[in-house]
């Protein structure tokens, strides 16, 4: 999570140092997904990125909503998570000759990203609920529900037709 | 992914690449796991470490079977994401005092590290069936079933009392 870990004391530090943490996450996302949709070939594919795109910008905003509800400064705190499963992705996106491999390996990076992002939703949600704060829990169920999404679009795109093309 | 991606060229090439990405990342999580064992101080949450310390040895062999199967050398590729994630885990796991705190950051540490797990496996499952070999995607399915059970064990150790006792 990129924080100096000893300034945690308490289930309300490592929430709002997880929360900084996936502030960063969806802010790097947000930087890397034009590469991606500009070297998605599938129109579909690229079609769902940048729908993907106008997403992460309004779940930024509900992590924001959730700092204020909470009553602390919005901060992003570097992760080094996010920072790998990119750095894969753009190795991937960088060099693949063959469009429908290179589509194929595109959603893998993709499902990589939500992935990391629904299982800090995940924990971030219980977290809200047992430090009693079920309004922050409900605004962060937002953002998991559309990752969950994201993620099942991206499976059914991938059985749909680009693998098996690539697979040819 | 960690590899040269301009060496891949077939659906074929990405699938042996990922496999060496997984092989990566399951080697770490079998060098990791000790630490986080040790950290631990829950008795069942040592207990999960320390059963998925023995459930993730079977599951290298089982990649190494795969790579034997598909008739290329078990290879490991460096693979950014898996060191991120564990980095994180790394940070967690040295400096929290308190111990229910340290507890759930361990288990949200654990649960980011099988999601990666699940994601990857998910996309090699389905890249090994449209490339014909449902033998290579039926060893692999055994591992993704255990990491979605590893991962809700963790999610119910967590709602179980951990984070509860954490959060008072």
């Amino acid at each position: 999570m990129g924080f100096f870990s000893k300034d945690i004391k308490t289930m309300d530090d490592l929430f709002v140092h997880t929360l900084r943490d996936i502030y960063y996450a969806e802010q790097q996302v947000e930087k890397n997904l034009p590469k991606m949709i500009e070297k998605a070939t599938d129109a579909s594919l690229k079609a769902d990125f940048e729908a993907h795109l106008a997403e992460t910008r309004r779940q930024i905003e509900r992590v924001e909503k959730v700092f204020e509800m909470h009553g602390v400064k919005a901060k992003a705190v570097h992760c080094p998570a996010i920072d790998g499963i990119l750095k894969e992705a753009d190795e991937v996106a960088g060099e693949i000759e063959d469009k429908q491999v290179l589509d194929a390996a595109l959603i893998a990076a993709a499902q990589a990203v939500e992935h990391y992002e629904i299982t800090r939703y995940g924990t971030l949600i219980a977290w809200a609920k047992q430090l009693g704060r079920p309004d922050c829990a409900a605004e962060l169920e937002k953002n998991l529900a559309e990752e969950k999404a994201a993620d099942k679009k991206l499976t059914s795109r991938a059985q749909g037709g680009i693998n098996l093309a690539a697979a040819e």
